[in-house]
């Protein structure tokens, strides 16, 4: 047995981010506005972003450069290690090769960062001087404070009110950096001051502190707004993470035949897969299968109606295509906070929707048994949500040790768990549970769907 | 300004340790046995520790074979990678040259888990079935937790009361490595229960947690007992460190001036800095500093006396030649758990009796404000033991840009502040004090050194 660490030269980090977006077997469906339902133009998104995002967001150019001062915070930890889990492979005593990306060795111990520093310095270039943004379990929040430190940008998180209390130490982290961290809802902005009017206890929702983030941008000429996941040019800038994977898995002489992830808005499974989709689209690798992994209690790509769907709670955003739950679905709450999102990537729903990738619903007990064995074999203790992606990885390769088959598995590990131990603690001590589907809820939720997209 | 960071290819990973007790220019004082006063045979350390350690304790081999086994788990995360911190030179407006070997992308996210994976494998070698050791802050035990987990042996942590307290984390990463963590004192230990009987309330020590460790390792066949510092075998096991920076440094064409770095009982500093001595023992590079750093309230090495003392507050340990203030001295309630120790390495007592090496002190809130500078320029939010090193390397790096040196300052970076953010918060909210050196009750407490060994 030998454990292996494929390291890339940082001199061979990628200096383009790839853009499936001209490579689509079919066109990517609208964005619209919710007003009128026509498509948005690039300047409808202008209050709240900097031109250079929202031309990434439309662009039909297949690879856009890396600016070099991204690149330059890039190097602070990337390229990350590609590592071979032997010990894993052993102890589920499978013919499987299972390989691992691991994203946790960044500042803020996610993929996160790969966007935030991109956002940060397009919004510093073009003189953004504050940065509003929202976070439910605190990865993105931390992240755009590590990012908005390096380029000096003031930053405001709106953090969910029951994570502000339950994880105080990612609002440190946030303050560390130097950002600004206050509980949502909260009384800085109209649709905070509206709720807590209806309910002073309200624990909040990553939907409402993306109202409160909006407000917030829209209404400063200083500020833009931020958004850590679903969008087109997020996704781009996380492809550095498959881009570098594919190089890696060349120098262990091995190309993937399942590719897996968790997906919550879906960034860093698609920063992973969208390069080897490639491969897929252009015949090069036909039978490759890429699995997305959702907590059972909130299954937008298994149980989601494939419909046109704010991204927020209070529908203050553009409308997009893709696999929901209804806007206002509330989820259980499940420990990988992270993956507690109604809709997805439009990127990722198209390419369900056609056949390229599958998608795959697992329960949230399994999920931290599989972490456990991670920890205890791999030596690293990972995210809930990445244990989503852990939980069907291990079945995977137990699959393979009943068949037989010596198959090549791609784990997309998107963090590290350091701030989710009372997680660890609830499934060990034995006070986790597992959800139902909510089924009647999402049935009320997908009867809510704007009426101007969606016949 | 061009972010850097010096990769070693994992094939060009140390496969030795280096061991400096043949180079020492003066042999390192002997180990005394508390009761008799005589040194101390590896007979006499057969209880607690597996011979292959004790062996290495007394070694006049230069290099020692790292085992096949170990290096394969150092494999999860090392080589670690070296930075240079333009970022933080250019803050700080200075000429200076300054690099950061980090290792906190270990698993427990500090340079521990080097000689943890070590004592754990020459354990089980030698068919020890469980291991109890104690720890303070958390990041031995939770190392320790991390190694036996990989090695399969059952793990036993003694964590002083008031951090098993404050940490709950930390005692989290324990139970998810599969360790059994109790509050010491506890009642599973004469040491312990005698203890309660006096206090039910006391919150504990570092000393009182190593009496309970070595009582339950010395009362059963089964068990040995752990160190996390101090000894010469922790501290060989830490080179790998000093080894790796020195091929990085040799990659970016440079030589470090001035070696900085944090010292508690002193085995990550050492680890970096031992192969380095050797060049300056050997005249290659007389003038090389380096520099020892210390919290003002726990000045072990600037204001302690050289002297013979034990290990632990109870007395239970061999007695070692070193700088202490004594071993009941009680040091204030700094935030920087790993330097609160009343003792030193015997090797690094040795090389600043005899010039090598020199030490400094730093208050409190001053290494905050670095750590805090750190963070925003070079993004990785560390561990308050390292704000110490950072503290100093800063000023260094000042009174580079007063004279106009270009010095080359190399700095050992320990590991991150994950589980340390509620220290930041205090710094931030203007809740963190200096304490003032203690010097009533350093005198008390050396005044009570062991006689047998102190004339």
């Amino acid at each position: 047995m030998k454990r292996a660490m494929f390291q890339l030269d940082q001199k061979d980090m990628p200096n383009h981010w790839y853009n499936i977006l001209p490579d689509l077997p079919e066109p990517l469906p609208a964005v619209l506005h919710p007003g009128t339902g026509n498509p948005v133009t690039p300047d409808d998104l202008a209050p709240l972003f900097p031109m250079g995002l929202i031309m990434q967001e439309f662009s039909p150019e297949q690879y856009i450069e890396i600016p070099e001062e991204v690149q330059e915070i890039y190097r602070i930890w990337r390229p990350t290690n590609l590592h071979r889990a032997y010990a894993l492979e052993k102890a589920l005593d499978t013919p499987a090769k299972i390989f691992y990306k691991y994203e946790g060795t960044s500042p803020a111990g996610s993929h996160k960062p790969n966007t935030a520093v991109a956002q940060a310095y397009y919004n510093k270039k073009e003189g953004t001087k504050r940065i509003a943004t929202e976070t439910g379990a605190g990865q993105w929040g931390s992240s755009m404070a590590f990012g908005c430190a390096l380029f000096g940008i003031e930053c405001k998180v709106y953090m969910v009110k029951i994570s502000y209390q339950q994880k105080p130490y990612r609002r440190l982290m946030m303050n560390t950096w130097g950002a600004t961290c206050v509980a949502s809802p909260s009384t800085d902005t109209k649709a905070g001051r509206d709720m807590l009017a209806k309910d002073p206890d309200c624990p909040g929702s990553l939907g409402l502190a993306i109202s409160e983030a909006v407000e917030d941008a829209a209404g400063r000429d200083d500020t833009h707004y931020s958004l850590g996941s679903v969008l087109n040019h997020v996704l781009l800038h996380q492809t550095i993470i498959g881009q570098e994977a594919m190089m890696q898995m060349e120098m262990a002489d091995a190309y993937p035949d399942i590719i897996v992830g968790c997906v919550g808005g879906g960034s860093n499974f698609a920063g992973m897969y969208l390069p080897f989709v490639k491969d897929k689209i252009n015949g090069k690798k036909p039978d490759l299968r890429i699995i997305n992994v959702e907590p059972e209690s909130c299954p937008t790509l298994t149980k989601g109606l494939y419909a046109y769907d704010f991204g927020d709670v209070a529908g203050m955003t553009p409308l997009l295509k893709m696999f929901t739950l209804g806007h206002d679905f509330m989820p259980p709450p499940v420990h990988a906070g992270g993956l507690r999102y109604h809709g997805m990537a439009p990127i990722i729903c198209h390419l369900h929707k056609l056949g390229l990738v599958e998608a795959r619903a697992v329960p949230q007990m399994a999920t931290f048994e599989a972490g456990i064995q991670f920890a205890r074999t791999e030596g690293i203790i990972s995210a809930p949500e990445t244990n989503h992606a852990i939980r069907a990885t291990i079945d995977e390769a137990l699959k393979c040790r009943e068949s037989g088959e010596s198959k090549t598995i791609l784990l997309a590990h998107s963090g590290h768990g350091h701030f989710d131990l009372a997680a660890y603690d609830a499934y060990l001590s034995g006070k986790l549970v597992d959800y139902a589907y909510p089924e009647e809820k999402v049935k009320e939720a997908l009867a809510n769907l704007p009426k101007v997209a969606n016949q």
